[in-house]
């Protein structure tokens, strides 16, 4: 299976985005980050994404159109998470093949629906459309309290980078029943100081490389404090996969040691694996290993796009 | 080209609306108007739409991306316009097929652009995403009034039925190119009480079936005054072809009579058309010839989907 987003789909959207008059009232974050933000009230902000799920693409012709309709909610939880909200609607866009109908939506409606009592999202929308090919694209509002936004540009100088949980070989099926890490990115939003925050959807390697461009800084990561998950063929796998939709964060040295404090004394069940820093003294991403010395990361694997 | 909903569109988001949770806080209509309807602030609404285009279902594969990326903002403005609201942000998502995927974007850009500068909408998200054919999906926010907010369900027996403009023929190249009307449908919120209102994307037979249906109505439509466009191949095609995106809405008699000494006096420059009446009579849609002869009309065509 392909992995979706590449360098090229960010090269269109952000042409896309100059294109567009951001400036608009009420807008607080428009295209570049996991979600748009807008204004809600004095307090909250409304967070808004879209995800499209293509068949061939993003899943294979032939997988199970309940495990589909589940990833489609859990992929646009995952981004609402990464800003540290909470999801509350979803509106549906499903292009559907001719053949067969009636079994894809039940069974698709079956996944959505357990994603959707799994993470308290009300299902308020949809279009319903042929196509030769199964879409499912899912736009999604959330909710975030002002003071617990959380957005790519916020890392500093010196952060600490961690990760949710271990990386890699998510294309064996992890990618279509993970859980989102909605539980994880509150419990850091209103515990913690998270300066930058996104979730991991084109693997390490790139997305950490958005992270730190867009705070204006550079990376270097540990090669032996990157967490392989079982699956993963080895590092490589780890930094570039892709779709492990675990969370990327940044924090001061002090919440990064307060952080690891509360695990190690069991406050929390979650883990949270440090693997490296932010800095301000070169850009791009780079791999340091055991004896310190670094190479820099391209944006690794080859474009499926 | 065929025309996308149909029946059996229905009848699925019927079953899907079913299995969701409809009653959650904050939703004022979900499934089943134009737009979801969610709480804002005292005084408005916000309105939430998605639209999917899908190549080979609604525009020919060799159609000018422009004029695609022109539609995909303008189906979702006429969906807002139809609540009787303004359209404020766009999110887009795109499956682009990798050959000439460049200037597949930058045209469809062009479109987009021209569009959002023509209804002063902010794009502010998107998602990019391979795909075997071009898919447009466009999730829009608008905003209304409270005290201009005009659903389906609100038509009353003996109102009198409108339409914005004539009907028929679109496919011939007004479904890519039409103005959605948002100045239509501003002025007659602000100006009149509009019990029940709705776009045109299916045929007014259809579609007026489903306002009668969310009013709990039947519906009889004078034969002799559906205006039929100049593409349009008789009466037939009026009733039949959508994607027409004209509006179709309902008042009382005294409203219906000062809407149209507005139109004769010259208070407004737009044209807006009776073409029968709401009444509580029976159920379904009746057409009536010039003797009063009352036959019912089927939701009529063959289903495309």
């Amino acid at each position: 299976m392909a992995v979706p987003k590449r360098d090229r789909e960010i090269a269109i959207v952000e042409r896309l985005a100059r294109r567009f008059r951001m400036k608009a009232a009420g807008v607080v974050v428009g295209i570049g980050d996991d979600t748009a933000v807008l204004r809600r009230d004095k307090t909250s902000y409304w967070l808004l994404s879209v995800d499209m799920l293509v068949e061939s693409v993003h899943f294979a012709p032939r997988e199970s159109r309940e495990r589909i309709g589940y990833k489609a909610v859990a992929v646009s939880v995952s981004d609402i998470a990464a800003m540290g909200g909470v999801p509350r609607y979803a509106l549906l866009s499903v292009g559907l093949p001719r053949r067969r109908a009636e079994g894809t939506v039940a069974a698709l409606a079956n996944g959505i629906s357990r994603a959707a009592r799994m993470f308290d999202v009300a299902v308020i929308g949809g279009d319903t459309n042929r196509s030769e090919r199964l879409v499912v694209d899912v736009a999604m509002v959330g909710v975030v309290e002002r003071r617990f936004l959380v957005l790519r540009s916020g890392g500093r100088d010196k952060d600490v980078l961690f990760v949710s949980g271990p990386l890699g070989g998510s294309q064996s099926g992890r990618h279509l029943s993970f859980v989102p890490r909605l539980e994880a990115a509150r419990y850091l939003v209103c515990h913690f100081k998270v300066h930058a925050m996104m979730d991991l959807s084109d693997g390490l390697a790139r997305d950490l490389g958005r992270l730190a461009r867009a705070s204006g800084l550079g990376a270097v990561l540990d090669e032996e404090r990157i967490p392989v998950h079982r699956n993963g063929r080895g590092r490589a796998s780890a930094l570039y996969d892709g779709e492990d939709f675990e969370l990327l964060f940044s924090m001061s040295e002090t919440e990064a040691e307060r952080l690891l404090g509360q695990v190690r004394r069991g406050k929390t069940p979650l883990r949270f694996y440090p693997v490296g820093r932010l800095t301000r003294r070169f850009r791009g991403v780079w791999l340091s290993d055991k004896k310190g010395r670094r190479r820099r990361l391209g944006s690794g694997g080859f474009s499926h796009f």
